[in-house]
């Protein structure tokens, strides 16, 4: 069984260098010198990851590739995949091998599966309070710098989708590019004609004026409509009336979810997702 | 000026490496779409970097390596260096230069910085706490993966202090190296026969019947009284009376940490202060 | 002045990595033991690059690197810029300094500078062939294996367009991926369901009922039409009515794109022009 | 049984450094998001990769490891190996596994297999027209940048011969440095003197006259005739009399080959071979 | 078994590293170019790495990576493992499998057995010369640039012990560090102030003054005399008094080592160890 | 004025990687930790390197590179190059700059310094010896894992010469490829159909009568004779006659040299040179 969620995506590649660079960062020049003091090299263990929240789970296949690094004789056994909603005690996985190769491992595993954990369990907090509506919740380019794939994983393991994974697969165009192409209908020009065909076109307005304007041009696929009052928005979805998908940011709070999303707007995108995250809390009870 | 906090250090070449890996993952194959379609390539534009919030400031150097990257050629005026406490709107550094490099590198800039800057604010906070004794707050090794020098360097900027920066620096015996070992005797004993001579030995310890234990046996540099309540904790200082540095650690909060602190523990360890990060908001705000 | 086309894009990362990698590869563990043998390293040279044939260049930006790689010292003048049509015999830039970083760095950067020339020249002539038309030219993912990004903006500047970076920047829905998913409403509901709102979903269907198909389910951003003969393009063009983008692929030639692009298709894609490269003819005439 | 031609090699580093770097361009961070929403995560399929056209092969250690490398549980049947000479239609090896796996490598496979097998057959064309003479031909350091080992071995399995990998592995004299060294009895003395006793000197000249000096000096090992006509080539293999071996070079295309071929000398140089590939026409027939 | 030492630590990543940098410098762009011209590509061997001289091995899990990362099919029989004190004469491993493999990767596992062997022997013969006193060796940061972790474990295979891997793992008090700071009471304040609390403290004397004066502010955890004679040796000793740890530096060689440790220093550390290393002979008798 | 030796060569590439790796393995995750408590920020200083004994100068452009790679600002005043033959206490470059950079910088420097130049005074030490005589003194294959570039050039600059840089750059026949290809003449044979024209063929023979034999077939350009005593080299020399280049292997050491080379041969090969290297006593003296 693949421990990948079944609709989502990290590769091969990216698994395997997030986990050598954690544990470099971990074994640093000389190992894990306690256990390797302590513990004899031959000596076996078995370990079971636990969560010990609520929660849903995110970044099963790095633990897996963790402890199989340091030891590929390692026996593993999932009792969970990414995307699970867990309760809290839930058995995730069982680890029987190498103690020192256990030990070794054990921190990059629990990072990354609570790190991304935590940005799957906020995001399907925020999925659930906006689930009586056609709203999604979208992530954005604030990311941990170097996760940005495991992080937009992590919000669709939560039920989230993803905006823009970087600069150059969508044009999103703001307000500095507007004022330097001279207004809505010049730089939507400039957009349509340098845009390749499988290229969407996105542009943020700030009032209900800007975005009548882009209607009229109607080149832009996507309005961001960014830190308009629920009046605003209601305003801006009727006025759309289905035209463009609608997307709203700005102030995205968990408390202010469900209002906006009951204003009829296609998506919420809310960055805290991916940048202020609270680590689900995972542990690994070890017997030895 | 250097940028750094002059008590502390990220190598010049870790910044390097750091950025490039973030400019990779927002510049993509095909680079800032939207600015190449609607911004000049000669145009010039102006920014700054700005704290939206109070806190304080870790990260402006690589703030300045990612413009830099973009266009060696650009300007940039700092106006702040890392471990500045900062008011909400203070500007934190300028830049003038190439408009597309401004855009290219924003997202990346202001990732770090923000992130990093979130870790010195909360470190900060929880320092002023438990300023009134003679404590201090270490970070410990759950940080976001592949960014630990990072964030050992940002709790430094708020005012805390560095735990082990890996599982190689320092011997930290837990409950299962005490059973592998055979118990607390053996396992010292073990420890101190295969320890260099510049390598300190920290013991965990779950009650006072084994810190008792560990004084008796000598080897121990430091303990860590793990999930102690208050009134353990002084019973525990008491005991120790100085032979042995005292780190406490489990559930330190920041509700909780002045009344651990005035126990006379020497060191609290928090891994929340790095695996539960909230963003510093910081913006940049264009002018071209 | 930039020595990039003013509307594309090669990451300065790109440019450095490319540039190192083929100095690598030609300099060896030795390096340029001729130079080294007869030419005092002392020695200075004048060298002017050269297009010995008609055409259109792309590259100048990897040549400038070659040679400030080996000598940071080097001076360097250029006379033309990427995208530039030009003579046989125009002189393309001129190098000045150390003999022996002038000779090392020759053929990396003659190497990357005619088969990108030779990619961007056979576009441009792809390009004038259909210039009478509303069509477009695009490339494929029959790139040169490692020199994708290069090669993409290669046809940028030979005046073409750029299909998928990846298999992850838009859905392109195939004939294996409507066989299992069931037929192509279903195909396309599984698409929409899947894809974010700022990606592209296009098809490619082998008949006109097929094409029938996808506009009536009315999903697809673009249509790709596989092997379609002149009528049945015709045909395809006035069904679709401007509903969709029509890509017209398969047998795609320089002696048939007039005629495909007379139908009223919006695109042409040609895998030929990246997978099938005539490298440019550039020199480097030197004196020592 | 091994995949590569039996008397050329690739590196297995070499070869998974390849892979990775042509995967990472493909997959980009979100990977297949077609197959990811159309195909089952645990659909398995069969493919087929077959030759379109006729022609040499060259490639299919590289086609392996782009499908193991994305499932390592994948099965493979090689049908030929590298350096065979196939027709139109011929299977080259089946693949069975997850069907997204081979969706996903299924470019990086082909990129690789069309332009090896591209080299290999132009080079297998040109070793055919010169096959009743003894000379060979060789390829040239004008090779695709990031591919001269690969493209060397192609040229391999063609049945042609490499020249120089490198700056590194021999001397070569041109004009520059005999005019540097102050004429071609101070050059071949300097170069005499410098060279190792495992390095092989090789000169350049343009006339009859230069290979008499040549000649008359008794260093060289190689000879290379540039632009010499026909009668001008007789002459030389004449003057040379076996004394060194003669490369001639300039104008070399299939056209010419016989007739230089004829001549006498004992290698013909074509930097065509690796610098204007035609792809060979490969493709991947998949049942789901 | 596992061919490490049992208490001691080479990270499988940096074996990995280890072993691809060396094949790729041995392998080059074209191979084993002898063994391919003249052994078939499907000829079996069976090699033995056999000690030519007597010694303590250490490196026996690089061989086995460097054969195995040529070819994963060859069988690999170890008879004996790091830290052996072996004979002149003794079979180390059996390798059995892909001729070609075998020679190819011949030169890269023997480097690294014959130099890190060569390390741990020097090292034993030197703890072979102070086992009658309580006193240990350690080495230092002299080591071969790219090899400290390599060269610390062969260094631990022969009996001695660590000093600090970097600079950043332990205080290391200087000279040029007493002078700037203002003297030594003033840089053990400073280097107290800032140490974590799990990083030692040594500081480096010159004098018996200096050593009192040291001793007097009780700050450091280790004193490291400098250059002194036996009789100021003993004359720290007593001084010191078990209060801190003494460690011995300069002008520690294999002929002076049992006199300075009888003098009741704690460490002696010797740089000659890792920076001046005679290699242990060591061969593979081939048979195909 | 270039540091590197005149007539040897150190790609720029290879130095910035290899100071990279060593800055790496000394600063670790935290730097220079002790100047970092106890050396202000914007101290500047003053160092210069000093050789400590006699020898032959290495790796000057490594040390300026390390010093600069800290510091770019840091001012360098060399005072000798690479080949230089120094006295004991001669100033090498004087460094002027930061002082935490001069302090984190200097081991690294010091380290290749000293190695390297450990190579070049054995290498001059050796060519001494036999600089009465025609032959030359090359290195071999057993160099240092990771440092063959450097070492080879390290080799160069003490005045001799350089034999394979890798499996790939020449052919060399021993005893296992003879017997599996069963026979001299067949080896030979073999190794000439492989061979590229600028590929030179050496064999290894073990007795007169093989060197006889290997004159007969007439291919070879270099002979190995190994471990021939000095009467039967005598006798070596008189049969080949200078029909081929003879090299001496075997028990080649500094006390044997001169009478091996007044024997007649060309070249003596050792590889003590690199496997085998004693550090020249090189230091910084600092004035902060």
């Amino acid at each position: 069984m693949s421990l990948l969620r079944a609709d989502a995506f990290i590769s091969p590649l990216e698994i395997e260098r997030a986990v050598n660079r954690s544990l470099e960062e971990d074994l640093g020049r000389a190992g894990d010198i306690t256990s390797i003091a302590t513990v004899p090299e031959d000596a076996s263990g078995r370990a079971v990851v636990v969560a010990r929240q609520a929660g849903v789970i995110a970044g099963l296949p790095l633990v897996a590739a963790a402890f199989q690094r340091l030891s590929p004789a390692i026996a593993l056994e999932p009792h969970a995949r990414d995307g699970a909603v867990i309760a809290a005690g839930t058995k995730l996985m069982t680890i029987a091998g190498n103690a020192r190769a256990i030990l070794g491992a054990e921190r990059t595993a629990l990072n990354y599966l609570g790190h991304l954990s935590g940005i799957a369990t906020a995001t399907a907090t925020f999925v659930k309070r906006i689930a009586h509506t056609k709203a999604r919740v979208v992530c954005t380019r604030k990311t941990t710098p170097g996760l940005r794939a495991l992080e937009k994983y992590a919000v669709r393991c939560g039920g989230g989708y993803n905006h823009r994974f970087g600069l150059d697969d969508a044009i999103l165009i703001k307000d500095n590019h507007i004022a330097v192409a001279g207004g809505i209908k010049a730089v939507l020009g400039r957009a349509k004609q340098a845009a390749g065909h499988l290229v969407k076109i996105e542009i943020e307005v700030d009032s209900l004026d800007q975005l009548e304007e882009v209607l009229a041009v109607g080149i832009a696929d996507v309005v961001l409509i960014d830190n308009f009052d629920l009046a605003a928005m209601r305003k801006a979805v009727a006025l759309v009336a289905g035209r463009v998908v609608i997307e709203a940011s700005g102030g995205i709070a968990l408390d202010t979810a469900a209002a906006i999303a009951e204003t009829g707007v296609d998506y919420l995108s809310s960055g805290a997702l991916t940048h202020s995250v609270t680590n689900l809390d995972v542990g690994l009870d070890i017997e030895m």
